[in-house]
């Protein structure tokens, strides 16, 4: 169906037409349709809030720069439904705008495998980052906006909320990065209506909303949520700069009515999450004057699948020059490794006055973390998000789909534990962020069990798209680093908080030389054994090489297998050495969740059977230096040759 | 060291003497020297920060009723230190009031096995909680101060907090929380010095923290936080209720200096987790007039271990009155019966104008949780937290803590990915919180991959107290909810959305009747077989006796086992299945991280070997009704009864 030209608004306009009225009175009439439709044919959804919000989203389609031909370009404004569940409002609005059909959403609306999913997903064109989890579409609208900002585009970003929503913290984080970032092209729009799931907001959890947008430096306006007059005015005065501070976000409280226009879902919380039966939606469409066609849809539900061809694109990373990796003869943390390969990535391809194609997101452990080399080389492409880390990963998350390659530091506890369910949506959102964390482990220093990260391996894995990586040693670092940042797709990379000296051959020149390779997916053999093997990674490797060389001196040959690739997962070095007369892990882990448990589930895969000895973390560890806290957990080398020789006893 | 009595001062005074204020000026400069002297010795730890809060610590114990004796007192006043880095600070105060000794803390600092951590833990007596992450002691205190509340208690809770800190949305949630409950005697104190781990605050993320505080209601108060005299009359005036709003919390916003005292730490962001070099330390102490005692403390490092005794209490349960389990024969859904539990909890233990024993905090899903029999059988001890589930979660934590039987329900993923943190920090607190999540796994409607929680056992195994139990019908789930609410520690319930006919034995008569008694660490053996197992929990249950029920019609002799208990967990059943011809598990849980990896695990960690076959979620799955949700995770019965035939047949 063409979308009349009517419906095409001037985005600095002072007033609608009457022809362009009675057009946004079609779409909507449509919008309503479908939204009831697609719900009661599902007997599920949200007809409430699509309908609350219905009038400001084809408003704004109208006077923005959203068309199904802009939907991949640089420059367009961006719409993002942090409210995702009001699915079917964003679909119908959508269809008026020629992205989708009616009829598709109608038929297609929460079925198995269909893209018309019960919270937005982006498969569906014109869906910008799928959402559902409230409190996560602020961020993601940062992240865009700055993309915007850090390309010189004249582009706008606009974020629907629910207000029930407005109660999640991370909006609070959201708001003041936007305002730090003086992100005057950023609009959000507070749906007003009220009503969560639970009743009135004011009695769930009274919020002074605007008082808090206030507070955080943005414009407030306010703006009847259902007159096209109003809402056309509000959001062309905000594209003509026309608020009291010009030079930072706004917000509009849009004071609205849950299921407006269908008389017995007009403020009825339980319209929040419930359809219509068949006989309620009939009465709202004779009262709107819409034909009923409820069963000629549900009997093509019954046969059509009509979201064929609705795929996600993943986009792709921008070309860039990766260098060289650096080989250290010298003492050194992984993460100054890190850092450099930070730094000569900023230099290489974020040259001053021009975009950046490379972006940092830090989380006050800038030092920490190694990142002011880059910040340094590419100060408009380092951004110093504060203690906000849920909000950061977001926004470093939506950067990289924005097409920047996008690195995101802290320690392993703020960025996969603490933001565990952010990276979750980073991943379901096919972001391809490159997560690398510090201080992963028990090697934080002495900053006890509530700094120590000892679950990544198994948090991560509960995503199914993140690859993990956890390098020995600094020049590993600096090759995995430079992997992830030519290879797209979600990944993280950890390290410890030590400096070691660099792993090395027999012969004392470094393991990992100029002619290292790393794959993903492969041990490195470390040193050769025929008795036992001996599998590590990250931080523990140093115990691990340490005790392998005791139980050597005691003529145990062992070989000593570095996993630095934890997914993808080398399968078939387990295998060989589950050949041997036993397996030790040693990992900085808890032994639940991590390398041990996938090499007893890859030997159990495989059809095998071996002796396995799984050390790591086995509780909450304490407050002290590494070695000791090691030691503590069995890490030892003394413990671990230990260990080495009772296995190859028998 | 008996402590000075002018150390003691009146809560409501309005001025202090002079000999009080040389009692506070001797107890400063013994705290000057611990947080140097401990910090110096361990070469690591933040001096700065507890510079900076020390007058403010002083004052608030003299003026508080928090002593050696009333620890564990349920009427005491309680100070919560979020910013939990300032430890030597913290320690440095809880010794000049007795709890504890200096010189133990000068030596026992920052060593491994020892209670005096790098971040406060709760083995130190007079230390309320354990934190490190940032932006969780305001939570903690909403809980302590609730906890005063639902008693009836006239005392006062504290919370000190970093102002960096302040950045975290945890902090808005929880401001809400107690605007919305009239916590009045709740104080925040804002170490506001302006200085974090990154520089300047208003550099790393402006914030305007007052104007945050007053749009939640609270009253704002500002003082100089190394003046004495202000000091107290601050705290004194608020408890006299001299503040603009006396039914509402105040926050307390203390101009500091990071480093106080100390000229070369004065104001410097390099002292905030840096310790003073020995030179440093001497150059400090003689301009201070503070005896030089490095050299013997130092040795008495190497030598002694003064932590000797200082161990975890755990409280206990209170005394309940846990009902019977009912036994239900028609369909319902597990959520129902958990919410009859509540309810009958409710009614059994919280009897009407009697402070309550059991607390239930909601998270605006009171519907789906079934918690309104609950909510109007108790409504004082039905705590609404809105969508704020990370304040929440350490809310009903802290409310656990402080002795109530305390439940925290949400959906799953809200509950367990997005509080992952919280939970984990609840944990290392042996909060003792009960998790009750509905609408887990695949089953939770239409709502698709954000809200499918399919990493619940995967994540909850990365803590290492958390008990995990999913029962598989209601009848099930009335045993194990009523199991936890008489047994104390950290445990997770976790269950679907759909209704369900109760599990049946051969005869037709409930499985779960009046005679079962539900053990931790044991299957039920749900069928007996002889050719094969299937292992299966919660609420893929019912498709895996489906598809059990599908292959014994065609002749294979299935064993079908129940493990509804994940943590402990039932290793001499896995055994006994081993023997069998294979193993089938069903898991509406990622296959990477789940029952299955679990079963492999012990597979192996017995030394057998078996043929395991593992159904469940290997991706991302879609948007649909449960029945085709899992059959698109290749878990309907027809493919269920395929596997297991195929694993008779060898």
């Amino acid at each position: 169906m063409p979308v009349p030209a009517a419906l095409r608004l001037d985005p600095v306009g002072k007033s609608l037409t009457s022809a362009q009225k009675a057009a946004l009175d079609a779409a909507w009439k449509d919008g309503v349709a479908t939204t009831l439709l697609s719900t009661t044919l599902a007997a599920s959804g949200h007809p409430g809030g699509s309908l609350s919000c219905l009038h400001l989203m084809l408003t704004l389609y109208g006077a923005s720069n959203m068309t199904p031909e802009n939907v991949h370009a640089e420059d367009r404004d961006v719409f993002i439904v942090s409210n995702g569940h009001i699915s079917p409002g964003v679909y119908s609005t959508l269809a008026a705008f020629g992205f989708i059909n009616h009829d598709d959403v109608r038929i297609g609306f929460r079925r198995a495998g269909s893209a018309f999913a019960g919270h937005v997903e982006t498969k569906v064109p014109g869906v910008e980052w799928n959402t559902g989890n409230l409190g996560q579409g602020l961020s993601a609208g940062v992240g865009a906006a700055m993309a915007r900002k850090l390309r010189g585009h004249d582009a706008w970003t606009y974020v629907l909320m629910g207000d029930g929503e407005q109660q999640k913290g991370q909006i609070s984080e959201a708001r003041r990065f936007a305002s730090k970032f003086g992100l005057n092209k950023l609009v959000a729009i507070v749906d007003r209506n009220f009503l969560q799931i639970g009743g009135d907001t004011n009695q769930v959890m009274p919020q002074n909303v605007d008082a808090e947008f206030a507070a955080a430096g943005w414009n407030v306006l306010t703006v009847d949520g259902h007159d096209w007059d109003a809402i056309y005015a509000t959001y062309t005065k905000i594209r003509r700069g026309e608020v009291a501070n010009p030079a930072q976000p706004t917000c509009i409280i849009a004071k609205t009515t849950m299921g407006k226009g269908v008389k017995f879902m007009e403020n009825s919380a339980h319209f929040h999450g419930t359809a219509a039966s068949d006989a309620q939606l009939k009465e709202a469409f004779q009262a709107l004057g819409i034909p009923d066609r409820l069963d000629e849809l549900r009997k093509a539900r019954a046969t059509t699948k009509p979201w064929a061809g609705l795929e996600e694109k993943v986009h792709p990373l921008p070309a860039l020059d990766n260098g060289t990796a650096i080989v250290r003869t010298a003492s050194t943390d992984c993460r100054s490794a890190y850092g450099d390969v930070l730094e000569d990535l900023a230099k290489r391809n974020n040259p001053a006055g021009k975009p950046p194609k490379v972006v940092a997101v830090s989380n006050d452990l800038e030092g920490s973390c190694k990142m002011s080399g880059f910040r340094k080389a590419a100060p408009h492409a380092f951004l110093e998000g504060g203690i906000q880390e849920q909000n950061n990963a977001v926004v470093a998350g939506r950067l990289a789909r924005e097409g920047f390659l996008s690195f995101f530091s802290t320690f392993g506890v703020f960025g996969v534990c603490e933001t565990y369910n952010n990276q979750r949506l980073n991943d379901i959102n096919h972001a391809g962020v490159k997560i690398v964390c510090t201080h992963l482990g028990l090697d934080v220093g002495e900053d006890g069990p509530t700094h120590q990260n000892i679950d990544y391996v198994g948090l991560l894995r509960g995503t199914f798209g993140f690859e993990i990586y956890l390098p020995v040693d600094p020049n590993q670092t600096d090759h995995v680093v430079r992997y992830c940042a030519r290879t797209a797709g979600n990944q993280f990379v950890g390290m410890g908080r030590s400096k070691m000296p660099p792993m090395a051959k027999p012969d004392g020149t470094p393991f990992f030389d100029a002619s290292y390779v790393f794959r993903p997916g492969k041990m490195d053999v470390y040193r050769e054994g025929t008795d036992v093997a001996v599998i590590t990674m990250g931080a523990a490797a140093v115990y691990a090489i340490a005790g392998a060389a005791l139980a050597a001196s005691r003529g145990i040959s062992v070989r000593v297998l570095f996993s630095p690739s934890i997914r993808p997962f080398d399968r078939e070095a387990v295998g060989a050495a589950a050949r041997l007369k036993g397996i030790l892990t040693v990992e900085d882990h808890s032994v639940n969740t991590g390398l041990g448990q996938l090499v007893a589930e890859t030997v159990g895969d495989l059809g095998l059977k071996t002796r396995l000895k799984r050390l790591g973390v086995a509780n909450y560890a304490s407050s002290g230096p590494s070695t000791d806290v090691f030691a503590e957990q069995g890490m030892s080398p003394e413990n671990i040759a230990r260990e080495l020789e009772r296995l190859a006893k028998g």
